[in-house]
């Protein structure tokens, strides 16, 4: 049997269609331009694959209740022209299949959980840092979504004593998480993209002051047994010895479990399944929706 | 049928008998002094109460994992003679009933969701601001453990730029949530205890600035569907309007649901239990222990 997936960026559409052992077969990339343009073309190109179901995992804010009338619709982003916009119900109506849909995050959680770095356990935490800063969350064995879904990109830091900017960029409330730590950030910050920033350079120790910063705040607020980090500037992997030690330090010994005083190594981590936790996270999404 | 209570404090021991209607009958105050006294003294009270299973609501950090060699212990406290100590392990074989244990904001957030102010909801966060600051946490339907418990009394916050003393008083992280804002912070800060300083005190738009910054950061780690402050701080009922106000100001509209855009004031609320929140918890897990 066949399934849908699609990835729903900012930037980019990434479909794939996969099969019952968590396989991806095949996949297409379309660049996110107007809904009217880029719905259609992606129904289009499902349209032949003969899939039984479809899963989301898309950027937000996006509304999640599955009693509500806007479910599955992009509710508000700086993504032009997609505020307020249906993804989910033009999409399935067309297929004619059922659907289900999470944030991209819940869904890159959900595929960590139960297959990748966090199999086996009860909760975990997964992170991406990239062009913004966005987490899922798998809490005593469920996905959480709660009153909208976290948004944990958007939790207020400490400002560093050491950053030249501490203000921040985000546009709605500066000095948050993204608006201090996300790619763009870096930028801003330092004048040059991260990936052209040497690994000595000081961006990358501020950067993980940020970073442990939000996994401790995730540890005091709700005891993650994991803490999975993904996303673009993640690919610097000298960031992960970094926010490690740093978030044992910020912790100062509080938290009296061995995973984070002793195991910390494999306490903090890369995705198990590397770049394909969102998708096969929506897969996931497309074998619940077909049952 | 009847069970037995205890709200396990740093100051005092509250020891209750409730039965199947989730009713208080009997309630007696012990100090908390070394653990050879005062469970010896705990045991005693409930001998001859008849009780079917024990709930326990305690300080912590506590290990809650029933498969670890040590739940039910305190594991570190800075409360003196109580660190690596069985709390429930000498209670329930003395009185030869099942027990359960679990955090004291827990206990309070559970009673809270089942009978409170989040009666019928899935998800809710439960705070106590008082000589510390620790909150309970239910998400889809289920209390949250972890691997820990949650701690939120200790995420970091941002520093307010009008705190005459921004760096905090918590012994392991200085200005974490607990050293900006819980009651021992606001007696350093301004030399007062909080009841002894009036409605129009600056020392009050400093402390909703970062209980409010709390609210925010909860919303986006993990969305809950309400918010509910407890402990002696919050009798101070002014805090309430303040710490709406200014969540709303500092989410700055990113997060559209109505509940916090138009219904902040159904949001962040009291306990709906009053002061019986913790007790009533205890109960419902003596109920669960019993069944």
């Amino acid at each position: 049997m066949l399934f849908g997936t699609l990835e729903a960026g900012g930037t980019k559409m990434v479909l794939s269609v996969g099969n019952e052992h968590n396989e991806l077969l095949e996949q297409a990339s379309i660049p996110t331009e107007a809904p009217g343009k880029t719905i259609p073309e992606m129904i289009s190109w499902f349209r032949e694959k003969g899939i039984a179901a479809l899963g989301i995992g898309t950027f937000g804010p996006v509304d999640l209740n599955p009693a509500s009338p806007t479910y599955g619709w992009i509710t508000r982003t700086p993504k032009p022209g997609w505020t307020d916009t249906p993804l989910l119900p033009p999409m399935r109506d067309a297929l004619g299949v059922p659907a289900l849909i999470d944030t991209d995050v819940n869904a890159a959680a959900l595929a960590e959980w139960q297959l990748g770095a966090a199999k086996g356990l009860k909760s975990c935490l997964y992170v991406t840092v990239g062009t913004g800063i966005g987490a899922g969350l798998v809490i005593e064995g469920r996905l959480v979504h709660g009153l909208v879904h976290p948004e944990l990109g958007h939790m207020l830091l400490r400002q560093e004593p050491d950053d030249p900017a501490p203000d921040g960029f985000c546009p709605y409330h500066r000095g948050c998480l993204e608006g201090l730590a996300a790619g763009p950030a870096i930028e801003k910050r330092w004048g040059k993209k991260g990936y052209e920033l040497p690994a000595g350079h000081k961006a990358w120790e501020l950067e993980a002051a940020y970073l442990a910063q939000m996994c401790m705040n995730a540890v005091c607020a709700f005891s993650p047994e994991k803490i999975i980090l993904g996303g673009g500037v993640m690919q610097q992997k000298h960031l992960f010895p970094r926010i490690r030690k740093r978030t044992q330090e910020l912790l100062n010994g509080y938290i009296q479990h061995r995973a984070i005083l002793e195991g910390i190594d494999d306490y903090i981590v890369e995705p198990g399944l590397g770049t394909r936790s969102g998708a096969t996270g929506a897969l996931l999404l497309a074998r619940q929706a077909a049952r």
